[in-house]
């Protein structure tokens, strides 16, 4: 295609939205108008699924569940009074309390102000709040957040060992759906017992997000927590940003939630056009099709040219594969769908892998992520006419003209500007996009079995443990792995078992294990 | 495979280094004893290939240069005695040096010690000494390091403002070999110009690491900086972590690099044995090798189950893609090769896009990092006979589980503890790796032509910024944009130079567009 022919397709395919400062670019997506008319019939059947889902048809069939997180920010939308009340209701809820933390009308026992969060949650519930801390948040916020995101004791240490003089002015959100998710969990009991060592006492900082009757707001409430929010069976972790999940912490962080959520009803109301050329989500979906044949044939590299939105990428990286990945689709056929989804930011990854991107294997097609606003205030010239922007700017330019000559495509998103607003309309964007996508592939893109099911094969790990260890208790005299593994009756589990010894006894737990650690036959295990 | 057969797979291939405390599992690795066989000749030649790379031969044949890693942790090793001497004369300067500022012997004119680090580098000159804070930095480090990683305004500001209150004890490493590659110049000039707004001597602050002559070396000579400390040009970015690149940042902090070299002195020796089986890195080329057919047709998925290890992949992304993704191997055919690397940390990740990896498409092949050690001391338990770290343990062990039953390969590193000497071993094994897998393709492992070009490409979009700027400030009247290129003599770059100014324009730079921002033919530019 020629310069001429290039600009007109440029200037045919570019998306722009006024109000928003919003720009989208899928001009080096090498698609025709063949293919989006052969697509036509199945964004026919999505547009109208994705209504259906907005008006709370059950668009989650495996968990018999509504799909809802449309009506977090326009809660006229939702099907009954009762959700659209209680959508209405946290809000206000959250900026209350918010308040009375900000100006010191809740505080903690010994000290005038709250100065920090722990947020103790997993997926959905960190990765929202994280990619907006990181986007967001003031340099000097009135609370600086920190999260445990895992189950890992040294990085639960690190934490707590940080914020050791300050814990007596540190809240703690504790946020998990069902309360039974082991890490977030383990995470709370870990830092309730650190509170408890420093003779605080943790109910006064303690508040729960989390389901109505859930064992966490059961606990909260049994043991007067300081405030609880609630979680939505119709809101899924990674669609959970614009609710309490993802309103409170950046509340605390002095974020403009009402901004965040006005920027995604405005991109709602533009992504339920019909209409793909006008429906920037349709267009994203459009592209990601084009890309990977509609099967994830080619990665997702998300390169936003800005520090801020350094974990976009990782966000997008749950709602993108969590969403798609699936073994079955919706008429329950084994398609093993999905799109791997990755990147940091620009133009530091030019100096990392782009490398690869435009000369090596072409399994991937990009995402720019450009804000054209540089920083608050002038800048000053690092040479004549030229500015740390302009260079900035200029890297993404001269990488995409780059990968395209070198038949990488690439899709462009460009904002005039980061803030609250525009990090809601991305949110959204990606979210509709995902859905649309979704159906175009016919998968269920709001369960996620697979997790369900690491989390059974993590429980009978811990089983086996429980189960060898008592074994090892009883017995009088050293036993070989092999006869640990029988006694226990457990040996097509030999393997794990030596792991599991390996596990504790570097951990100085009751077992003294013999022999050599890289030659598990010769291994005696007995109690310590 | 039955569970007695893999059982034994599993022991005949496990790699154990007792010393370092340091295992390699590639059982769950589909390949059999045939493909093994296959690529012995392809390894014979590249074993032979890396012990002339160590001993100096020119291995980098693009560059015409040495690639000399290796001597930096054993300068023994070295092809002279001159890089001998400057190797083991400059780790002894950087202990002096740190010692003379931990104990305030060098210290800020207006303060008595040191406090924090801005550290200005890209690439190889930022992702292993991020890579190494993280993992190994004390909770509470003697100096506190800040990265300035891009050209982003924004982001640079962000970290100058944090650190508004402690400038006067901040001090500045500008990392850079040429001293021209933009983002860390224009950091450079833009902490510069920060510190002259403080009234601070910039010179007193600042410390240059680049090669002898460079324009940087210059400056910082003839500023008259704090000290300098030397690149090589037989050493690349990516394999300069245990350069001065990697060792002043990490001393400054706190954290052992004699350690940090001894273990990956210790790898090295492990590594430089010319047998498969018992050689972890030939190992890991050997999976590698079979997970994409050598073509890199499946991804890398790395996920270390430890918070502190989160930048590990981050790291390796570079060392692997930039390594190995060449348009050209060594003969100068076209081969696009590489092996997309991406990945955080365990658990978290099996919240967030480990449901596609279970069941969605199998474009990849998984590496688990493992560490016995859960934390310093002891744990309590979280339930009855468990720990917080016996789920980091069981999730990891589950994970690795269902996936090999869904037909997933992965490879297990398990180290016993997180430490300088371990992360020294880790950096050695992944560059040896590296090392022999560009030699079973056949690629140049050492240079990155595609980072140039894009260099390249950047500098042509400022070229057409300067030269559209001063096309607009000689008219007397509003220019349409082609009108604008025309004038330019750049009517076939018409759309980068609607994007230049988009980017002007937001930033209230000397230009006015009038007409909508969306429709590029209807817009009309003046001078202010």
């Amino acid at each position: 295609m020629d310069a001429a022919a290039l600009w007109q397709r440029y200037q045919n395919l570019l998306y722009y939205n006024e109000g928003l400062g919003f720009y989208l670019d899928v001009s080096r997506m090498r698609f025709d108008d063949a293919f989006v008319e052969a697509l036509q019939p199945k964004f026919n059947s999505a547009f109208a699924a994705m209504a259906d889902l907005e008006q709370g048809g059950i668009a989650n069939p495996d968990e018999n569940r509504m799909v809802g997180h449309y009506w977090l920010r326009n809660p006229d939308l939702a099907p009954t009074q009762e959700i659209k009340q209680n959508v209405v209701q946290t809000v206000d809820k959250i900026e209350d309390f918010t308040n009375k933390i900000l100006n010191g009308t809740i505080h903690p026992p010994q000290a005038a102000h709250f100065t920090d969060i722990i947020s103790v949650g997993i997926g959905g519930s960190a990765l929202g709040p994280q990619f907006v801390a990181e986007a967001l948040a003031p340099d000097f916020p009135p609370l600086a957040i920190h999260f445990i995101d895992n189950t890992d004791p040294a990085g639960i240490d690190r934490i707590l060992t940080r914020l050791r003089n300050r814990l007596a002015s540190t809240l703690v959100l504790v946020i998990s759906k069902s309360g039974g998710t082991p890490e977030p969990r383990n995470g709370m009991i870990e830092v309730k017992k650190a509170y408890a060592g420093h003779n605080l006492d943790f109910s006064k900082y303690a508040i729960a997000i989390t389901s109505e009757n859930s064992n966490l707001d059961n606990l909260a409430k049994s043991e007067n927590w300081l405030a609880t929010f609630p979680m939505y069976d119709w809101v899924g972790g990674r669609t959970s940003q614009l609710s309490a999940v993802g309103l409170l912490p950046a509340a605390l962080q002095g974020i403009d939630i009402r901004a965040m959520i006005a920027g995604a009803k405005e991109m709602d109301s533009l992504t339920r056009i019909p209409d793909i050329k006008t429906n920037p989500a349709a267009l994203l979906a459009l592209a990601w099709y084009f890309a990977g044949n509609g099967r994830g044939e080619k990665d997702m590299v998300v390169l936003p040219y800005k520090d801020s939105l350094l974990l976009f990428s990782r966000y997008l990286q749950q709602l993108v594969m969590e969403s798609l990945g699936k073994q079955k689709d919706l008429d329950n056929q084994t398609v093993n769908q999905g799109i791997a989804v990755y990147g940091n930011k620009g133009s530091t990854d030019q100096h990392a892998y782009v490398q690869q991107l435009r000369e090596g294997i072409a399994n991937f097609f990009m995402t720019f992520v450009e804000v054209l606003e540089d920083r608050l205030g002038p800048s000053s010239e690092v040479e004549p006419g030229v500015t740390s922007g302009d260079y900035l700017s200029g890297l993404l330019q001269g990488t995409r003209q780059a990968l395209y000559e070198n038949q990488r495509d690439s899709i462009t998103v460009t904002i005039s500007q980061l803030n609250p607003r525009m990090v809601g309309a991305l949110i959204a964007l990606y979210e509709r996009a995902v859905g649309l996508y979704g159906f175009l592939i016919n998968v269920n893109a709001y369960h996620q079995p697979g997790v369900e099911a690491g989390k059974k094969a993590a429980a009978a790990v811990l089983d086996l443990q429980r189960k060898i260890c008592q074994v090892i208790e009883q017995e009088k005299t050293p036993l070989s792995l092999m006869e640990l593994a029988e006694k226990a009756g457990e040996v097509d589990q030999v393997e794990v078992i030596y792991k599991i010894l390996r596990h504790l006894h570097t951990n100085k737990r009751d077992i003294v294990l013999q022999g050599n650690l890289g030659e598990p036959n010769s291994l005696k295990i007995s109690a310590l």
